[in-house]
């Protein structure tokens, strides 16, 4: 897949109406995964922010739309995506500087920059693991190609001291993930994400810091939706989630 | 400290009575958290089991007073500790084998001994940490001399094929948890305890088996109290920890 055409694309309305980006109908689309991973990002106006594996630039298109004036860029390994990460930010009047290639081999011209964030929604399933996706460019996104502690790896190349590394993630892919920050990020913060009360966290987002020196914290889970059950189809998010899908307000950690 | 005189030690009921424990008035005292470790253990009548650091032997104990015809085993470095085991286990009509020792040099007769489970409640602070005792015993109790990861590394050569390590401990020490782990433990499952909804869990139950290979499981937090405050002194544990604490319950594991 090189390029997406036209009809390949759906135009898609995010965080109130603060973002709009084109999807490829068929293949990896974005939910609300990338949009939590950019509100729990306490980025400030002047900063850096780089994703790693951006897609189509849900998360760090998410993030500018939030944050003003940050200095954006993404390394995507899919030329379409690259190309459509490149056309969101145009849509979207956002400066989005856009790497197609290997987040283990970055280009020189990102190697030689440093960046207050790095930000990434890895695939969430293990090499190896069956994927149920036909079409290519979901089944790469989806699926596991580079190892998670390459991902942390990259990213702690790239941060300045001090600098924060936040990535969502399935959470049974912790130890992966703790195990990718050792020797690189410390300060782990982790944020599980349960659909429901008292559901098991299928979800996480886990903070880390360049030099961080603070002990691990477990958080309570952010709970998404109302109620102990699927009530209905449509709106039941919690409130502090829905000003946050909604209102593209910031997702408040713990203190 | 060798052994505790009659007027140092108080006496102390758990369990609703099922259990009464001799316990040092000034020193390392249990509190729920051993009542808690022993009632996530599923062992089976006739199984063997091994508590490393026992202590008095809250949890062993508790473990066999909930389920019938248990080989329990229990070292301890602290000799005086080791003795109000033994001590307890015989008032408490308990066949409890108290080993004096290290357990990173566990003597002849343990290490050629295999368990179904071994569990574990290692002190709750780093070693070079402030802990905040005077009595050495106490300090011994709460402050760490053995790294976590020996601590599973112990249990790990303990256990026999698919046998169970159950751990209580600082949620802050996870990493190290899962870092003692890797190589030796599988199928991991983190049971967070938090004291209220909504509150970090400061503490949880770690279960890993020995050959054990399916994905790591992050659970929801088990909430010990009811309400969002502390409302009153005295009695406020939410049933299901009510039932274990008050009436001997299993603790129920997510399915």
């Amino acid at each position: 897949m090189s390029v997406f055409s036209e009809d390949e694309l759906s135009r898609d309305v995010f965080l109130g109406g603060r973002i709009v980006l084109h999807q490829p109908r068929r293949g990896y689309r974005a939910g609300v995964d990338p949009l939590l991973l950019a509100a729990a990002v306490p980025a400030r106006p002047g900063q850096a922010v780089l994703e790693l594996g951006c897609g189509g630039g849900a998360a760090i298109l998410a993030l500018g739309a939030r944050v003003p004036d940050l200095a954006l860029a993404g390394v995507e390994l899919q030329p379409g995506y690259a190309d459509l990460a490149r056309r969101n930010a145009v849509q979207n009047g956002l400066d989005l500087k856009v790497v197609c290639g290997d987040l283990s081999e970055l280009p020189p011209d990102l190697r030689q920059r440093q960046f207050d964030h790095v930000i990434a929604n890895p695939p969430y399933f293990r090499a190896g693991a069956h994927v149920a996706a036909t079409d290519p460019g979901r089944r790469t996104a989806l699926g596991e190609a580079t190892p998670l502690a390459d991902w942390v790896a990259a990213a702690a190349r790239r941060l300045v001291p001090r600098g924060y590394l936040h990535v969502i993630q399935r959470s049974d892919r912790l130890p992966d993930l703790i195990a990718g920050c050792a020797g690189r990020l410390g300060s782990i913060e982790v944020l599980p994400l349960a659909a429901r009360d008292g559901r098991a966290p299928d979800l996480l987002i886990l903070r880390a810091r360049k030099g961080g020196r603070a002990a691990f914290r477990l958080h309570a889970p952010l709970i998404l939706h109302e109620g102990a059950h699927h009530m209905r189809d449509g709106e039941s998010y919690r409130a502090e989630v829905a000003q946050v899908l909604r209102d593209g307000a910031a997702l408040r950690w713990p203190a």
